[in-house]
């Protein structure tokens, strides 16, 4: 420790060679403090009232017979022409109902078992990206292998609660089926909750089956505790199309949860102001939710929210804006009001991992975590605006996340912390390094960060004088060395095999 | 504007070349959130007491006779022989009832007049670093040239209000005058108000006059307004020493504003607990409070926050950890509890202008500004934990700082900007880069950023794939070839050239 024995700092990983890296362990992270407001109670309840007329005047356009038929018995007016349908509050009202407040997921390991509602905290994986990018070999598009790799970076750091819909898209699979080798991935390399793709009914069925066969249990009894969910992205503005709501009917179907996300960029898919924005997101969102509830009243869904701005001079999204920043806290602000579990996203759009990667992410993770969101997706691992899946970025992300978590770690406030006597035993202009209050506690009293080097100027130059990106090239790769892949049944893992190569056999050249 | 007509983006300023850099208004910051909350009233409380009981009975060591005196005329115990003062809360109240609440600085400027207190916000200059850095001439030792970039810098940029202490040191001048040629460069290359050195009563009364020969008022004018604010430093634990108390007293005499902050690192200054560290830092920033109250009642004075943790391995101090996060909220909790203005800082520990630089800032700048700060110190250009003054930091930081003026800026919430027709009047699926809401709005919707680049993966290639700290570099050159030297009286300049040169040589070979 400090004076009695300097270590000569943790500069470089070279100084730690044969360390395991330190992370945080396991944990559910609870927001302690009272969520941000941007907006006043009236503003909010503007909000509300204009997509409530988005609702009932304009309408949402679904490409669906079987939900324009749902809707219609709920007592919406469905214009069969138009395939619009619009639905007034009443209908809002009593889907809101019956949408659980919270709800728990668990996949394989039931001491990862996670809450999606109050003020429970969640971290997922990046999802989506066709490409990859690592400082090792570059910018490729996305692969089996790099997949699988970013599964194992999920499972090994524990900052990543929940895997996200594909991290990189394995273009060499075919397409039809690479879904089931992704899943296959997910519960055999982690024991994390996953991402179902809900493009058409067959890609979920296929996760809500194997996440059951992985747990030991039917997908009756998987309604109990859920083991997947799915986004459903509402193509702004105001469409549904048929493949994502027959994806959302057959997670309804079971009881797995359902994140209906509006993808709302403002200046493109809505009105360049803020509060249109928010009401557009508002009903599109909440239409989704009452679709969850019609299919199967208490449904597990999410509010969904994916509001940032465009660049106006070029029409490239932007992300981790001010903007984007209040939006991620006004639709927390919106969630509450509903009473639905909420999720958002800490998004930034930079192409490189750069200081605009970390400053932008910081922003929208600021708004996201203040926010109240239960879910953050894509909290580990974005880049070039969703574009790409970076492991420099996935190690930067797990540093900021460990660090909103432990600035969400309530503090102590016992006679021994407020610390008077040991105040008084430090003589003036002295130090506390060797006091007993120091000695009992130092190990654990602070944050120790895993990107972060904070040696003085010479010691660092002497290790090498590495920057963060450096640092983190080093580390994702020293975590893929000391990745341990969770042991499984081999029951279970015959069982799954068996599933994906019936499955492939059933779809061939079709849809799944 | 976008779809009707791409400009190829701004991917590094080749493509920008004629442009001027584009900034933020000059403008007076304000919250417009409720501060965060990090601890309960009844914690809050529980910190009070343990900071009263911390002055009352282990008390605050002062090298000086004249404060010694002045604190047994107001009641206090004082120890001759130990030097040290013990008060009790009786007293502190009495000196927070001449505290004021609020009070404005202003240099020559009318227009850059700013506000210390209630929800007004402003961001300092870097202030001591002994080095300078950039990436173009590397590190060095600081210097006259190097300080007065940096001056220009801070006039240039709108996100910097006010000129903190020695933005580096001008290592070549002579130790016992450099504060001369430093004011004189703050005061001809910029019309910000700044920090006068105040160490000892001469530096600070040099200040005062210098600022009161710009602004072509007396000294007794500028109690009205003040010019310049200084920093008194507590060497805690629970020690003040001679020379700081000399400059609070020589400021507190003119009316001109102090900020008492004691630096405290949690696990060496204070102890290794976060109550205890805010407890000690309470007791010494009240005590330097009441101080400026029994010199001169009604002296404006900043509650000066310090309080950050030391890396328990290495000694070394950390910047922008999760426990100075919440260092900076709860001390803004106290200040307010007080009704005292409130000053912090948004350090971070980094040697280099990196992912931790970014992602440490942004940390300690969200407590900051959400903990309700009135100003930020050392806002722009900090680096390896105050030791460099960085080109690069600054601009990285100029953009965190026009990010959280974005954050602040209240939401409009008419019928127009609600916009309902606007959403009733794009087709589903359809998009709003045409719209007439859009087109009569666009241009000022949204932040337009300085450093971060917007443009899509392809066209940052093509342009040259820069990242964030190349375009930084890129920036800071473009903003000192922009700069414009503020007109100055030539009366004025000559009567402050006259004091320097009258100064220097009744300084000659002793101290100012």
């Amino acid at each position: 420790m400090a004076r009695s024995g300097r270590r000569g700092g943790r500069g470089g990983m070279s100084a730690r060679a044969g360390n395991k890296i330190e992370q945080l362990p396991w944990s559910q992270t609870h927001l302690p403090y009272t969520p941000l407001k941007v907006v006043t109670e009236e503003q909010l309840e503007q909000i509300h009232r204009t997509s409530m007329r988005v609702l009932s005047e304009a309408g949402i356009r679904v490409m669906s017979e079987t939900v324009m038929d749902l809707f219609e018995r709920a007592g919406a007016i469905v214009d069969r022409d138009e395939m619009t349908i619009r639905i007034d509050e009443s209908i809002v009202a009593q889907a809101l109902e019956t949408v659980p407040q919270s709800f728990d997921m668990v996949a394989r390991n039931p001491e990862k078992r996670i809450t999606m509602g109050g003020s429970a905290m969640n971290f997922g994986l990046v999802a989506g990206p066709p490409n990859t990018h690592d400082m090792i070999n570059g910018r490729r598009p996305g692969n089996h292998e790099d997949y699988c790799n970013f599964i194992r970076l999920a499972h090994h750091f524990n900052a990543v609660n929940i895997i996200g819909n594909q991290v990189v898209a394995p273009m060499e699979l075919p397409a039809n089926t690479r879904h089931l080798d992704t899943y296959l991935a997910n519960l055999t390399l982690s024991d994390l909750t996953f991402h179902c793709t809900a493009i058409g009914r067959g890609r979920a069925l296929d996760g809500i089956n194997m996440m059951a066969i992985s747990r030991g249990i039917s997908i009756e009894e998987m309604r109990e505790v859920p083991g997947v969910v799915t986004v459903i992205s509402v193509n702004s503005p105001r469409l549904l199309d048929e493949a994502m709501t027959d994806g959302l009917m057959a997670m309804a179907e079971h009881g797995q949860p359902v994140s209906i996300t509006p993808f709302t960029l403002m200046g493109a898919m809505t009105p360049v102001t803020l509060p249109a924005a928010m009401a557009q997101q508002n009903a599109e969102a909440l239409f989704g939710v009452v679709l969850t509830q019609l299919v199967n009243p208490g449904t597990p869904v999410l509010y969904g929210a994916f509001t940032s701005n465009v660049d106006m001079r070029s029409g490239a999204p932007a992300f981790g804006t001010p903007e984007n920043t209040k939006a991620n806290i006004i639709a927390g602000q919106l969630a509450r009001r509903y009473r639905v579990p909420y999720r958002t996203s800490n998004a930034n759009a930079s192409n490189c991992v750069d200081l605009q990667a970390a400053y932008e992410t910081m922003m929208s993770t600021w708004g996201a975590t203040m926010g109240g969101a239960n879910l953050i997706y894509h909290a580990a691992g974005w880049l070039e605006g969703g574009l790409t899946a970076s492991m420099e970025k996935f190690i930067l992300d797990v540093e900021i996340i460990q660090n909103m978590k432990e600035f969400m770690k309530p503090i102590s406030f016992g006679e021994d912390e407020l610390g008077l006597e040991a105040i008084k035993s430090v003589p003036t202009g002295g130090h506390f390094f060797g006091a007993a209050h120091t000695m009992e506690r130092y190990e654990t009293a602070f944050y120790r960060p895993l990107l972060s080097d904070w040696t003085n100027y010479e010691s660092w130059e002497a290790a090498g004088a590495k920057d963060a990106l450096t640092r983190a090239t080093e580390l994702w790769q020293q975590a893929l060395r000391e990745y341990e892949e969770p042991a499984l049944d081999p029951g279970v893992a015959e069982a799954l095999d068996a599933y994906v190569i019936r499955r492939r056999e059933e779809i061939g050249a079709g849809e799944p």
